[in-house]
């Protein structure tokens, strides 16, 4: 492209390469182009939020809290925060200086890296994950490395799978519980000896727990479970709670020092988080218990129902999720590509995510997002069976 | 503070320098915990958004629009934006390949300059001028370098103090029309003259146009009203044009290869810009002609009686505004230090902004935003009197 390009753009060197664009991003304004698609691409429910939030965002609205907040957020909703952190997770944190809100989990997980990590660091990944992760890492100079899950009866992950990996070099270790795409979770124990050890080593883990409300079997293991935020980054968000991916709000929980450098980065990409969504999601969301359980169950509904009728198609396998609101099946029996699973399915009129976006064990897969109305889900089920029985 | 850290924090480096946090967010932090203070600090409106505009907001939130857009922004903003900038300043851009939606004009700012600046490159800022550029471009490796602004009748911008400090290191210049904190303007012969120089030499303009709809002197000159965007970033913003900058939606005009490069830095930092801002501005901004003249209107009346009862205190000047949001007046004779008119006019009620924050011309001034109703500027610049004569 670089030679058709005018003077003096012509002498700029790109910082992104335009190939590596997530598909995500580009599925999604397919679906914005499109009126006939059933869309379980996007990382994102399709249920309604709760109507409680949203009388209090028009509220809020109509109160004069269009203006901007602190950088950190408003005081209540950090208040608020803390109230819900410590009845969800038994976790005793400062609302004044361990949390910081972000616009969605995304700029949280920005700021950190831009705080934890320097050219020539090396940071552990799940595998399969979220692969938008690897250009943050890269913007910062450091590099990604990866830890495998294993897929048995359900994805699972094995602690010492990341403990074999961690070295002198590692400076951040990105746990994502439940797992974005497989449901994997971690036991409670393995993830205290990961936080134990990489401690020990003067390594940073990065848990990004903004699934943490789909949960179907146990318990969720938030790592404010752990006595100590010295070596923890804990990201969180409203988006996928309360179907607000669109508000752009999360959060992030960790040491002072910590916060306070997010803080003051934060100053330079967006000075402030949306202020409505603060005020509203102050006053909601120790009320939310009923919303969170109702949804929780509905997704935990929809993953049964899909695992049970893909199981059902001749060469497909398809491993239940322990949490999170997605599925990650295998096709490969019946067609090795990932990107021609998914172009399949599109000819039928479901948008699902190419598994090879999600690391080396995605090929033969997709990933389909099963937090919707059941009816949508059995409707995009019924399409994909027609595309492969 | 190092030595106070827990390992592994005590061996992070810090990123930024917690004493060069903006003092507008300190400020800010004071307000949000204080009920009596008359607030000319923070850079936006105290009077009302538009209802219709409110209504529109409610209503996507009520008809499912909670949810991610495309990282560039739903379509039909992009195209209601090419009518506006149409209608307003003449333009012909295309929506489609154009156009980026940001969180606010801060996030436009970063990832302008994340990809168009590298180790080394100078930038040339006006001073006086809004100091949160500094840390955006120190974060990019690049260095701040200043043009003068000139008080006489009023504070202007001379074209030639842009060109004399043009060189070969010199990769960015920035122009702030109307200026914040001074209010002062370029002629469009000028800036015409600054965009072509800068142009042969190989150099960028970013045109930061938030205060466009506040000009009082004449119309608003905008970098779209040349022909090219080949070396121009254009940037703005709805905060200041309707009062909801908490809303955090700005928009960035420019050539499409450096638009496709900002969209895929965006996927690292907030992904999409807020869903449901998106939605009611699209259907808003073409049908408020009204609101824009009318809030203008009370800008402009609002800044000649601050000017006129501010002179009439002996020892200070107050040079009128020919367009934003703020005044930049001269206390020096009373008093030279702008921390401690700061602090004398806060004992007094009033929160403004040091002038010292605004570059080498800003000691013995303060920063006063005028943009509230005219009683609460009345009753601020009564505050104002009471402290000073």
């Amino acid at each position: 492209m670089t030679t058709d390009l005018p003077f003096p753009i012509n002498r700029l060197s790109p910082v992104s390469d335009p190939t590596k664009s997530s598909p995500i991003r580009k599925v999604m304004k397919m679906i914005e182009q499109s009126n006939d698609l059933i869309s379980l691409a996007a990382g994102e429910a399709k249920f309604s939020p709760p109507p409680e939030l949203i009388e209090a965002a028009c509220t809020a609205m109509k109160t004069g809290k269009n203006v901007y907040t602190s950088t950190a957020g408003i005081p209540s909703i950090r208040a608020a925060l803390s109230q819900f952190v410590e009845s969800q997770f038994g976790a005793r944190i400062n609302p004044e200086t361990n949390i910081l809100l972000t616009v969605g989990g995304m700029e949280a997980i920005y700021l950190a890296a831009r705080v934890l990590l320097k050219t020539g660091d090396k940071v552990l990944l799940p595998d399969p994950g979220w692969g938008v992760m690897i250009p943050v890492i890269e913007k910062c100079g450091a590099r990604a490395e990866f830890y495998p899950q294993v897929e048995t009866q359900t994805w699972t992950i094995d602690h010492s799978k990341i403990l074999e990996r961690m070295d002198a070099q590692t400076k951040l270790i990105v746990i994502n519980l439940p797992s974005n795409p497989t449901g994997a979770m971690l036991s409670q124990d393995g993830f205290a000896k990961v936080v134990e050890k990489a401690r020990e080593m003067g390594i940073f883990v990065m848990s990004d727990e903004v699934y943490h409300n789909f949960v179907f079997d146990g318990c969720h293991v938030s790592a404010l479970q752990f006595d100590t935020l010295d070596n923890l980054i804990v990201i969180n968000s409203f988006s996928k709670t309360y179907a607000v991916t669109g508000w752009r709000i999360g959060y992030v929980i960790a040491h002072e020092w910590i916060i306070q450098q997010m803080v003051m980065y934060k100053e330079s990409t967006s000075l402030c988080s949306f202020s409505i969504g603060q005020w509203a999601l102050a006053d909601y969301i120790n009320s939310s218990q009923n919303y969170l359980d109702e949804v929780a169950d509905l997704c935990r509904r929809n993953m049964e129902m899909i695992v049970q009728r893909l199981s059902a198609i001749p060469g497909v396998h398809c491993s239940p999720a322990q949490g999170g609101f997605y599925l990650f099946p295998d096709f490969s029996k019946i067609e090795p590509s990932s990107e021609k699973i998914f172009a399949r399915l599109l000819e039928h009129g479901v948008a699902v995510i190419p598994g090879k976006f999600f690391g080396s064990q995605g090929e033969g897969r997709v990933r389909i997002m099963f937090a919707a109305d059941t009816e949508y889900i059995d409707k995009a089920v019924g399409r994909i069976e027609a595309a492969f029985m």
